[in-house]
């Protein structure tokens, strides 16, 4: 399944394939990493295509997801991960956390850790947030999103599916259309696909485009049409509310005319180009209808399916260490 | 327990005795399929009252909750049948919802389907939201109540109540009395009780009173105590605060004068005539707190507590077919 | 590990150790009933240090958190404790609550109970509401905090961190510092360390000391500096921000200055002597950072940890004659 033998001749097992303890972002993973968490994921798209989807390989841990910002398709998504695999999950509701009541997030984090948490999902509107929570907790970390800075989840259900459905990541040509600027999707997402060999093309508004972004091994494109020439994967990004009325874009009209993809100007990519997008979208700002329901084309459902899977897989790997799996403890 | 046989001569089995994929209504269910689900619902009575309150038969079932308008007892009551059902249960707030984030409902929808869940449960404020819905995803859907349209499980669990208390539902007099026009909890009421053969009177304002409800088979009055002349059951509905100052009723107080259930109007109906609320409960407005807590006349409680069970069975029936349960796979 | 055998001989065990039906609070509390609920404690700390966090006791039991304040630290320990012990917990969010469409509390109260929930947590803003409600239910009630009464699992889980880290209450010489007029933390503390053999001091100015409240057994200072002579035990209480702003405190800089715990005033207390606080913190305000982190004495993660443990063991102990513990049916 995987490009690269992320275990060559079966030398490398168990935790020295991936001996991270946290999955705070993107950058440091090594490509055959990456793979890895790809290859564990598989499985679980099966075992949740099935009647029954439970294995109790997590019975007895304590999941905690830590969400200061909102997020409902993220925290269902690693909410339902978590309980197929048998933990204890529970939620911290952002609006009604103590640090509304002027509490320090380290406070908090050593709270959650003084609860004997196994596993602890954290989404931050501050960038690093989670990696400081990290640094203070004796249980892995996973990153849902934290500022501009990474999404890594994200990015390896995208890459999933490119894989799936393009058969390999190495050598697709993968155009990134948005507020790049902004985005820790665009962020970990072209760490993940250049390290894995994708050609990566990057295409933005002058005003949402990143300042030497080309030091991560992408190509820029300030004009739509030009950067979809010929693409394999065209993933489009949410244009979030509050740039729409921001001095970002002049309009929504206008970025749509300009950046919004259409059926018509899907065309120049290549005949089969992969359709996706994070979502929630914004029907007819960044995508049309047309395009985002297009059969054969749009993977967009699809990424939310590999989404559960991903993060299954990485809730997995992650608490392994703890839970004493043969070659990890 | 059933009035009419539903199961002739044990002829008609397993799936074919509710051939539905959704339970988004009452209208289009068949009396013994009512009477089915009434029937099933009798066994998880008992289960909850006993010490352990566990049946596995959902485990490996994902059971999303997604509530577009808020409903603590509603939520709770379905949360609670599925967990003892077994089923892994995850609630999506309506608060935090990404449809806050300009996402289409169909959307939202689509993506519940893609994280493979089993059994979507839904409450929201646009009638016939929960049927669209229902056309876009693979698993069952469970109306828990849609705008004006219907909320059946309240009806199933009020036909229930009356059926325990009175021993029957055919032939009894069940006045409905209040807001009828916004009602759902009225419409399916009215749909399940004319089907099993109860005889319906709705009691209203003029001006909160249905165009053309006698179509649906049911007696009409503005006048509440001649409508609740020799009634067996009086059912109150809640009156929404939004009502109490619009331009519906001239005041709570005069609401209360002419449409209060009081102790003194309650003599108006048969001797043992039961009372039903679905609540919360506006005491003093709809009805005082002498007749709320009437021994042996008010099943309010009860009504709660067959809540439960009904929501259980119907649970436990949908998911059947795709558990692959004999007869119904 | 008890200073006094609650258990003389063997001859009082089972339901005869702990004769009460809910956890209201510390008062009505005999001293072995309190020591035997730190005895009960002790297995979950170790259970909660293991890989493996789970216990089948209250499998197939429904635990409703019902919280109309909110507290996120409370919500947490309480909803981990009863999973960790394999009940079906679920929370009733006091934002979205039936309350707010007008309901009574007792409604509330007797809706929960109709739903047969075998366990209610209640946080409330007014005092004496959880005994309102523990009157109206058929199951065990526990006390998360109502108004300024009492908050009984804090107490229990500050006196198990002061005998695990002083060896011993009784004796103890325990200085609680604060807004001690409005603390169920404070009042709570009292009566379990007073009765439990503590020397007891309340640190307030004078218009956050209560009158009277040296008929509790307590000794009352409004000069800091004196009553931490000595003191084994430094308990900080958390400033309300309702209070920072009122008339109370002439400002949180001036409160600071005499009523906050510094390194250099935390030299007047005994050498070894231990730093506690029921978070969240205001750090800077009546603690600062210095000594909430000091090493070896502060014991603010610990109590924490208590907490899980101190809550695991009431939900355990006041479920046991439903369960039919042999002993306690």
């Amino acid at each position: 399944m995987s490009e690269i033998d992320h275990r060559p001749g079966s030398q490398i097992k168990g935790g020295a394939v991936f001996p991270h303890r946290h999955l705070l972002g993107i950058a440091g993973l090594q490509p055959h990493e990456l793979l890895f968490l790809l290859d564990e994921a598989e499985q679980w798209i099966d075992m949740n295509r099935a009647a029954s989807k439970h294995d109790g390989r997590l019975e007895g841990l304590t999941q905690i997801n830590a969400f200061f910002e909102n997020s409902t398709r993220t925290l269902l998504s690693f909410e339902i991960a978590g309980k197929r695999l048998g933990a204890d999950v529970v939620n911290m509701a952002a609006a009604t956390s103590s640090l509304k009541k002027g509490e320090t997030l380290i406070d908090t984090a050593v709270t959650l850790n003084a609860m004997r948490a196994d596993v602890i999902v954290i989404r931050h509107a501050a960038s690093g947030a989670v990696g400081l929570i990290a640094d203070k907790v004796d249980c892995p970390v996973l990153n849902a999103g934290d500022g501009r800075h990474e999404h890594p989840t994200q990015a390896l259900l995208d890459a999933l599916t490119i894989r799936r459905r393009r058969g390999s990541i190495a050598g697709q040509i993968v155009a990134i259309c948005g507020d790049i600027l902004h985005s820790r999707v665009a962020r970990s997402n072209i760490l993940a696909l250049t390290s894995l060999a994708a050609q990566v093309r990057v295409i933005a508004p002058p005003t949402l485009m990143p300042p030497a972004i080309e030091e991560l091994g992408v190509t820029t494109f300030t004009d739509f049409d030009k950067g979809l020439e010929g693409a394999d994967v065209v993933m489009m990004l949410r244009l979030q509310n509050e740039r729409m009325s921001g001095g970002f874009i002049p309009s929504t009209r206008e970025f749509h005319a300009l950046y919004g993809l259409t059926a018509e100007r899907l065309k120049r990519a290549a005949p089969d180009a992969l359709v996706m997008h994070p979502g929630p979208m914004n029907r007819g700002v960044e995508i049309t209808s047309e395009v985002a329901d297009m059969p054969g084309r749009s993977a967009i459902t699809e990424q939310v399916e590999m989404g559960v899977a991903v993060r299954m897989a990485c809730l997995d790997i992650l608490t392994r260490r703890a839970r004493k799996v043969e070659g990890w403890a």
